[in-house]
């Protein structure tokens, strides 16, 4: 129990794929008190998805309504279905000072940060390319074609690094979650308006 | 051994008199590689006092001819004497990515934060101001018009908490340096442009 509250903030993870985001998120979420956003998709669940959990799944409809009405923090459409993260539910959590967790590709990062500016955007690297190409070639699931044209996508959203707060080289899982862990962290003991008026009060 | 270099940074630890600064950055140093910036003084040595390592012991002379160069990065008068952060060894050690802690009172901290706007600003707390006064009374040194004299000032020093970037209320010492490890190892995950601009190489 803290003696301050610390304010909710938005902390989105993302990254190339294949540099087990899922996995650090998965292990944050055992260590912090954090709340995982859920996306909203339109797609069909698959065997054992939950509705709530994995995913809010609705009707093209509902989503292209609440897509009109700005209800998103990110939209994506991959082939004939749409993605996106609901907006409230997140801004909910915040003004509750809870913080809060995204896990979402580059493209969906950098939209959040233009919808809010004081996310942090946190990236996770793969050791190196060659690395990402041996995990990417693990899966056994695609064509060499299909890699390659994975590991040039990877390529280009390291490039929109500049834009993230913080990197970490997912090398050592443990590290990597100990890293992810000291951000969030840190952020709990940072100084703002509401928070230096409320400990001036307190020591009066 | 990290895969990027980390940017040098200066960290500043200040708070009101009794608070445990000194201990939780002799903790601190014993846990992360960071270099301790020593101060000069006009003072004459104490016993067991060491030049170079618990102050540089110098005289009014070279202290005022230092200053006038603008070698310090604070400086204050305590009745008779001078004590200042020299501002050269600090900078070198910056540049050399190296992170340096520097361990001084509110006003003090101030002036780094206009000489050095990077520098990051970690204000230590009492649990209360009960908690404050018990600790100064442990000391039993002070007579109850200088403990009355000290508390008002801590409450002075503490109106001051909104220039500062950080706070760590120093109630239980182990939580307390956890949080100043955080800080720190935070900020060796910070993307800066130098920083960013690597990192695309690296995975080019």
């Amino acid at each position: 129990m803290e003696k301050f509250d610390s304010k909710g903030r938005l902390y989105v993870i993302s990254g190339p794929s294949a540099t087990g985001k899922g996995t650090l998120c998965r292990r944050l979420l055992q260590k912090r008190d954090i709340e995982l956003s859920v996306s909203m998709t339109t797609r069909t669940p698959r065997k054992g998805e939950i509705d709530g959990r994995d995913y809010y799944f609705v009707d093209k409809e509902s989503f292209k309504s609440l897509w009109e009405k700005g209800g998103f923090l990110e939209f994506a459409q991959v082939f004939d279905n749409y993605y996106g993260t609901p907006r409230a539910k997140v801004e909910e959590s915040l003004s509750k000072g809870r913080n809060v967790l995204l896990e979402i590709d580059v493209q969906g990062a950098l939209q959040v940060k233009q919808e809010m500016s004081e996310s942090i955007l946190i990236f996770i690297l793969p050791p190196s390319i060659d690395e990402l190409k041996n995990r990417i070639c693990g899966r056994a699931t695609e064509t060499e074609e299909q890699i390659k044209k994975r590991i040039s996508k990877s390529v280009d959203e390291i490039s929109q690094i500049l834009h993230y707060d913080y990197y970490i080289v997912n090398d050592d899982l443990d590290e990597a979650v100990a890293k992810l862990t000291s951000i969030i962290d840190a952020y709990d003991s940072k100084i703002y308006p509401d928070l230096a008026k409320e400990i001036i009060n307190f020591y009066k």
